[in-house]
C-alpha cells in the first residue's frame, strides 16, 4: 500500500455564502486534501499544527477515515489558524474577512519517522521555506512530489518559491497564478516556462472552467461538472489536489495516461465538495455516489468521431 | 446532399489587436458561418445584404467554396454594414469603435425559391423580426432550425425574440447571455429554463473556456483547444456555429451522439479561425489540418477510467 504524506494547514474556517453562514468549522488545506485522498485505499498521514483550542472531534473525523494525524502538532497554549471569508453572489469571488495565522506563524514541520519513506508527497499551499523544510527531511526522493502554491508567495517569497520548485514533479496552481509565475498569457506557453523552473507536470486549475494537465507536448483537459447548485466553493481546489494524488498513490502509476484519470478523479471529488458547507459533503460521500458521477464525467466528455 | 441556408450579415470589419490592425476586410456572421460550413460536402446558400461598395472579390471568395450568394442582395446606392473593434491585451474583451448599420438597417430578407426547401436553417445574430421573417418564408419546417442571438436583442427586443424562440430547435448563446435570458446563474438551470422557451437544444459558448450542449437531461462539453497564440478572436463564435450545423447537415443525423461530434467539429474549426486576422485562416484550411486537429481534441479530452 502506497504511503502519501501531505503537509498543509488544519484550521478553523468561518464561511459566508449567499445561502448561509457557518461558525468555526473544520478547514485548512490538509483537511480537504486528506479527506479527498481518503477515498482511495492508501496509507496517508498529514503534518500540520493546531492550537489547544482545536476540538479533538475534528481530528477524529480525519482519523475515522484512516488519516494519520500523529504529526499534527498541538500547541496547547496557542490558537489554531483561523480564516473567515464571504463569497459574492456568483460564488466566483470572495472577500477574506479574517486571516489569523496564530500557531501557523511559527510552524516548524516535523516529518515523522514512519512517513520519511513516503511514496507520494503533497506540499500544500504554505510558505515555500516550510515546503522546502519538509523536502529536506525526506532522505530518499518519493516517487512523486506535488506542490500547491498561490500568488501570495509569488508576490512575497518568489526566490524561495523558485528554489522549492526545482525539487518538485507536479505543480498545481490556478490560471491567473500560472500567468503571473510565467509572465505568459497563453496557458500553453505558461506551462512551457514553468517546466523550466522544475516541475515536469503542470496542473492549471480553472475553477468552474475545469483543469488542464500539461506534460511535455501533451495536454489533457477535465471540465468541472456543470451543477444545478454550487453551495460553497471552499476547499474545491484542495479536494481536487487530494483526489489527484490519491488516485496516483492508489494505482502507483505515474504515466500520463493515468495522470489523466487522476485529474478526472480530482475533478469528480471537487464536484461533491462544493455541494455543502466546508468538508460536510466529503465526510458523507459513498463509493456508489463517486462511481455514478464518474459515469457522468464520461458522458460529459467522451465522443466518437471518425478521423480520416 | 443536404441544403443549408444561413441568414446573417456580410460586412466590412476593421480589426485591431495587440498584434496589428486591418483595413476593411470581409466580415459578418454569414461569412464566417458559411466558410466554416463549407468544410463539409453540402449545398449551402446565404441570405444577406451589402452595398454597392462591396467588392465582388469578397463574394467570389465565398462562391469559390461553393457558397451560393445569389440571395445576397446588392443595394447599389447603399453602403455595406461596417464594424470596427479593438481588442484589449488579453483578447478576451474588446471595444466596439464603429457600428455603421448602413444597408442592414432596412434589411428585408428574401429566401430564394431554391432554398425554401432547405433541410437546415441557421438564423445568424440579427433582429428577431428579421429572423422570424425568414422562418415565415419557408413553407415546410426544416429538419433543424438553429438560432444565434445576443444580449442586445434581449435588452431591446425581448418580446420579438421570445416569439422566434418558439420556432427554433437549437439556440447558441454565450454564458452571460444564457444567464440573462433565463435569470439563472447555474448554466444547468439556465438551459432548463430556455427549453421552456422553445429550443430543445441549448448550446452555450464560453469562448476560451469551451462550449456546452444541453438536451433534456444530457450535457456534453467541448473544450477550446489550448493554443500557443490567439491572434484575433473575431468570428470564432460564428465559425463554431457554422462547423456545428455543417457537420449536422453533412451527416443528416440530429441524434444527441452526433450533436456531440458537431460541437467538437465547431470547436475544432473555431480553433483555426482565431489563428489569423478575420477569415484568412478559414480561407486556407486543408482537410488534413482539420483531421490532425480533431486528433488533438481526442487526446485532449478522452480518458479511460474504470467504473465499478
Amino acid at each position: 500500500m502506497s504511503k502519501l504524506l501531505t503537509v498543509g494547514t488544519v484550521a478553523f474556517d468561518a464561511i459566508e455564502t449567499p445561502f448561509g453562514k457557518t461558525d468555526k468549522i473544520l478547514g485548512g488545506s490538509a483537511s480537504y486534501i486528506s479527506l479527498a485522498a481518503a477515498q482511495f485505499s492508501i496509507d496517508q498521514g498529514i503534518v500540520s499544527v493546531v492550537g489547544g483550542d482545536f476540538p479533538k472531534e475534528f481530528l477524529e473525523k480525519l482519523n475515522e477515515r484512516n488519516i494519520n494525524t500523529e504529526a499534527v502538532e498541538i500547541i496547547e497554549d496557542g490558537k489554531t489558524f483561523f480564516w473567515a471569508g464571504k463569497y459574492h453572489n456568483d460564488l466566483n469571488s470572495r472577500d477574506t474577512l479574517i486571516t489569523d495565522l496564530n500557531v501557523l506563524a511559527d510552524f516548524k514541520p516535523v516529518v515523522p519517522e514512519n512517513y520519511q519513506d513516503c511514496d507520494f508527497l503533497l506540499l500544500g499551499n504554505l510558505h515555500p521555506t516550510v515546503q522546502m523544510d519538509v523536502i529536506k527531511q525526506i532522505p530518499i526522493k518519493p516517487k512523486l512530489v506535488a506542490l500547491d502554491t498561490m500568488n501570495f508567495w509569488m508576490d512575497n517569497t518568489l526566490d524561495e518559491l523558485m528554489e522549492v520548485l526545482k525539487k518538485v514533479d507536479v505543480i498545481t496552481i490556478n490560471d491567473e497564478e500560472a500567468r503571473q509565475l510565467s509572465g505568459e498569457y497563453s496557458l500553453v506557453k505558461a506551462a512551457q516556462k514553468i517546466y523550466e523552473m522544475g516541475p515536469e507536470y503542470v496542473v492549471i486549475k480553472k475553477g468552474e472552467h475545469g483543469a488542464l494537465l500539461f506534460h511535455e507536448d501533451n495536454v489533457f483537459f477535465a471540465p468541472a461538472l456543470p451543477l444545478e447548485e454550487v453551495f460553497d466553493p471552499t476547499g474545491a481546489g484542495d479536494t481536487f489536489a487530494g483526489g489527484f494524488i490519491g488516485h496516483l498513490a492508489k494505482t502507483e502509476d505515474i504515466s500520463f495516461e493515468n495522470m489523466k484519470r487522476a485529474v478526472i478523479s480530482g475533478s469528480n471529488l471537487a464536484s461533491f465538495c462544493v455541494e455543502k458547507f466546508g468538508t460536510e459533503r466529503m465526510e458523507n460521500l459513498t463509493h456508489d455516489e463517486i462511481q455514478k458521477r464518474l459515469l457522468q464525467f464520461k458522458l460529459l466528455t467522451q465522443f466518437d468521431i471518425e478521423i480520416n
